[in-house]
């Protein structure tokens, strides 16, 4: 069939809306027809060619809502009608992973994924001149049409609005389940989180649901103090203006009481840059603090620490996905949006059609945007 | 009082073997007779000057073992003729830490303790000229008497041999401490253990008694597997074999049946080299494994690694005694010792008079001894 696509050339060009063809479902697959997707950093990084494992030509996208449309041999989970949000972390719950109830990291497809293949090692996208293009991350939901193994879809209610809901195919379940799979955060809480986009506010929404009592943001952008309040942050640094003393100036605030040692329970990474993650990790509390890592760091980029840091108490974590069975997890993520547990609404700040979905990448480059949602 | 003693008079020095004069205990300290006591790395840690914290003249010594003698005003946990090991790492149960029931880094008197003091201010110890030595690690064993805060003394019963617990007043209670309370090790782990010193060996035989499966040790002197395998060890690398291949040729061990990733659940850092941390924590599996810092490294050294180990599900941390609480573990792990559950007889490699322990930091230096302990 033709599908309706913007398509990645090459790295560092802007995406072109093309008509590709698109081959059936196979066995264990599924046609999807994407109805909403969210553009999100992680497919900058790929298309700006920093990605090391970029691989062109690709539909990219990995954050979208839809409907089943076919299904192929073997398939039980999802039927034609089903509303589903694609994986780009599947949940076969058969693989060693899965069945390790420690991980959500499911290694059943990892390799062909990788390589922007089905799990049969083959590409369901051509151009119409018959030419290959990858799949991404197991999604390329910036197609209006797309096949996704079975085992990377997660079925949600259908009552739920697709424009919102995509946002819960990456942002939204990164953000909070950071908070709480990964960290575990607790009543009471005292936590920082740096960088306050699109991931950054959903960890601050994860906290406020977490029952944290310090929601400390950090950004180098002052108009970003009014949205994380939007979300419960309750306090605000702009990094831009305390430079180096970050560290010591969060232990400060942290300092409350009979504790004078400082230092947050739980710090969150959402910039991607190596030593905004050292700063998060030293200025957890001696003794208990954990700092999770969000943020995807350049090819190359290391983060260090002196190991006192960890001899004296500290946990350096990291997240994908926000820990979650995307399966198992999503859909009920989609039903804490749909009673009022969390907020998506006021995060989609522009909606676009396909045709303009440069101009999404643009305003996400210059901050201007938290989340753009294509809408086919 | 006068008490044998050997002084650290300054860095870079052999002890010298002194009489000191030895303040009587103020408002909650407590005269101990100290019967046995180790020698550890981090005495010489301290005395080579490497440690940035050193202050001298001061009496080292910080694994002991022995009875109480005196007690000051308000004292109520011991009393005299009881039978106790000191301890660096406090438990008063009353700060932030103890009270935060997610450390054991208590930090009642962190500050004058790291100043080589007394909670109050000020030292027992004096030169007989009257110049005054400072205390080590709140303990100081290498004295014949020493004066304790009555929160950093467990008392422990009274059939246990001096000789064999002080032991448990540092090395093995780190290392057993670190798989039980750090890492929380469970039945069927995969672990690896770097370094096969006295700490690499204690951290064997909790791997044995959490019930880990497949236990590797690591070193680069071959004469180290045979001490791993009789604490239950289940393979040996020779790091200077493998050289930097050090990574995937763990990786590959410790693939079984289905789980073709490999990596280990678990993994520790028994050497205060940053390198041999890096890959303690690459050959941890991806998804769930854990890797714990327990050796001191050198000032100023940083460990790092790609922030994608950590995204993809490894986690780090460090341990400082094990996790363990004073006063409230180390009885239980005397009991543990007395009830054939741990083995410290063997490790036990050397024992001499207060008179011979630089002979017994030689033997550490070269590797000779497992556990030397000096007998007042």
């Amino acid at each position: 069939m033709r599908t309706r696509a913007a398509l990645a050339v090459k790295a560092g060009q802007d995406l072109e809306i093309v008509d590709l063809e698109l081959e059936g479902p196979r066995e264990g697959e599924v046609l999807v027809e994407v109805k909403a997707t969210g553009i999100c950093h992680t497919d900058d990084f790929t298309l700006s060619g920093a990605d090391p494992e970029g691989i062109f030509p690709a539909v990219l996208g990995h954050e979208g809502a839809g409907v089943v449309v076919d299904v192929g041999p073997g398939v039980k989970s999802v039927k034609k009608g089903d509303h589903v949000i694609p994986l780009y972390t599947p949940e076969c719950r058969e693989c060693p992973s899965c069945l390790s109830r420690k991980t959500n990291l499911c290694t059943a497809i990892r390799g062909t994924q990788g390589q922007g293949l089905m799990p049969d090692g083959t590409s369901r996208f051509r151009t119409l001149d018959g030419d290959p293009v990858f799949h991404y991350m197991g999604c390329s939901t910036f197609s209006n049409f797309t096949v996704m193994p079975e085992i990377a879809l997660a079925k949600v209610r259908e009552d739920a609005p697709f424009d919102k809901i995509c946002y819960i195919g990456c942002g939204v379940t990164t953000g909070v389940g950071a908070v709480l799979n990964t960290a575990g955060v607790e009543q009471g809480a005292k936590a920082v989180v740096f960088g306050l986009g699109g991931i950054g506010l959903n960890v601050i929404q994860g906290l406020r649901l977490a029952g944290a009592d310090m929601i400390i943001g950090v950004d180098i952008n002052p108009a970003r103090k009014e949205w994380g309040e939007k979300f419960g942050m309750t306090h605000f640094v702009n990094a831009a203006e305390v430079g180096d003393d970050i560290v010591p100036h969060i232990v400060n605030m942290t300092k409350k009481g009979a504790d004078q040692i400082g230092g947050a329970d739980y710090t969150f990474d959402c910039t991607g840059n190596v030593k905004v993650m050292r700063a998060a990790l030293e200025c957890a509390h001696r003794g208990w603090g954990v700092s999770v890592v969000i943020g995807v760091a350049p090819a190359g980029a290391e983060i260090s620490t002196r190991p006192f840091q960890l001899v004296t108490g500290r946990t350096w974590k990291g997240t994908a996905f926000g820990g979650a069975r995307g399966r198992t997890d999503v859909p009920k993520i989609v039903d804490w949006y749909m009673d009022g547990k969390i907020e998506i609404d006021p995060m989609i700040t522009h909606t676009m059609p396909l045709e303009k979905i440069n101009h999404g990448f643009d305003l996400m480059r210059k901050g201007e945007s938290i989340r753009s949602v294509v809408l086919f």
